[in-house]
């Protein structure tokens, strides 16, 4: 059995989440679904990642194994042939037989987009959350603080996390605001506020979570200081409410040098 | 009557087009019946450029006359809130009675967006051509050169076409490659190939039929010299194929200084 890496980019609008689920167009189900269409294989297709309806992904990562003697590039191609255009495969190759996507990843960064300009662009409605109203990135950025470090997380779990510990690690979170910003060679004016989050993994909604607490903070409706509370509460009901899917990216999952790939 | 411009800007996947059509979801269409929702008036929208379906704009410009007196910023956010997200007025202002978005334009600029990347960019699907193969951008910019100034573009006008004179000016034609561009703040390596063109006016498809007219000249199915004969033959027979309409953009209208807005 060969082992394939994938890396895939996805429009996740019109979809119902990366994981399988009956009658719900999924990103899993299409790979899986194409995956048997190429090779006769019944294939399991596993991600660092089960992304939820309506977010996008950069660069995601996954891995399934295969008795064919299709070469990754071969694969590659077959699959996006097949694929709808919104799902593309930008990579594939062999990687090693223990690789996990998931369990091997050493971080993930997700991003949060933010449109904060007074109309927002129709080329950013579909991957932005427009808020129209004064944010105080300050205040977000007090309290993102309290956030890094290694917590137990469980006041940004969404419900039906099957996660058996809800410890996960924070290493870094930034937040930005463009004034100016590119789509596709053309200049936008505008206010784009971008939360970016590396953590070593994520509970269920966690960063939708975060986003929509910090969303709180930025608007004065809860003060910067509240987000130590908030942690160290361990309680859903504390922190703010989840901001939509559609402003959210999966950016990257990190490896560490003894998972990389074999080239 | 007061007489309002409109700056709109739309991702025009999901429509027949800028102009009225029976039974089509259509730009103009949507505007007018926003109109009428928010004074009772039967209202007529006119734009600088009647964009075909799937088309996008930028900046494009539009006017229509009312005798409400509800002010140009009510009546944007009036309308923004009836629209939906893929259609935004990002500007409304007083104009001058006779102004006329399309009959008063100094000139106009398209753009067009040819995706030449190995794999194309699932969130540039929806707005740019993916054509993967070798692209001879000197010989398209040697091929552009005789389509400058002013001549009888008969060779390149769609049917149905209602112009009463085929004769436009094209002041300029830009063809630029980029290897590494942005979407969203993220940071995307690929080639795409834009071409630019700013004209006094265009005839339907005019854009599209140079650019795919331009891309048999890159793929070398054409060569760089055809261009002069197939202005000269003004015969829609000479050109190449109609580019499709996701990879086109409106990008702005500009007017000359007498028949500037009122601030």
């Amino acid at each position: 059995m060969k082992h394939i890496r994938l890396t895939i980019q996805y429009d996740g609008t019109g979809y119902a989440g990366w994981q399988v689920q009956p009658d719900m167009l999924t990103i899993q189900g299409l790979l899986e679904g194409a995956l048997e269409q190429v090779t006769g294989e019944n294939t399991q297709v596993v991600s660092a990642g089960r992304t939820d309806a309506g977010v996008h992904a950069i660069e995601q990562v996954a891995s399934f194994r295969s008795s064919s003697r299709l070469t990754p590039g071969v694969f590659q191609r077959a699959l996006n042939s097949l694929l709808p255009p919104d799902i593309r495969v930008m990579d594939a190759r062999y990687c090693s037989d223990g690789f996990n996507p998931r369990c091997s990843a050493r971080s993930k960064r997700y991003f949060y987009l933010i449109d904060n300009s007074a109309v927002q662009s129709p080329f950013l409605s579909r991957y932005s959350y427009h808020f129209h109203g004064a944010l105080d990135l300050g205040a977000m950025r007090v309290a993102s603080g309290p956030l890094i470090g290694r917590y137990d997380f469980r006041s940004f779990q969404g419900s039906g996390c099957g996660a058996r510990t809800t410890t996960r690690e924070i290493y870094r979170i930034e937040i930005t605001q463009l004034n100016e910003f590119e789509v596709f060679t053309v200049r936008f004016h505008g206010r784009l506020v971008r939360i970016a989050i590396e953590a070593n993994a994520f509970l269920r909604h966690m960063v939708r979570n975060i986003a929509g607490t910090l969303l709180e903070v930025g608007r004065g409706v809860m003060d910067a200081q509240a987000m130590e509370r908030i942690v160290l509460g361990r309680d859903r009901r504390l922190a703010g409410p989840t901001a939509p899917a559609c402003g959210l990216f999966l950016e990257w999952v990190a490896y560490p040098q003894g998972d990389k790939v074999d080239d």
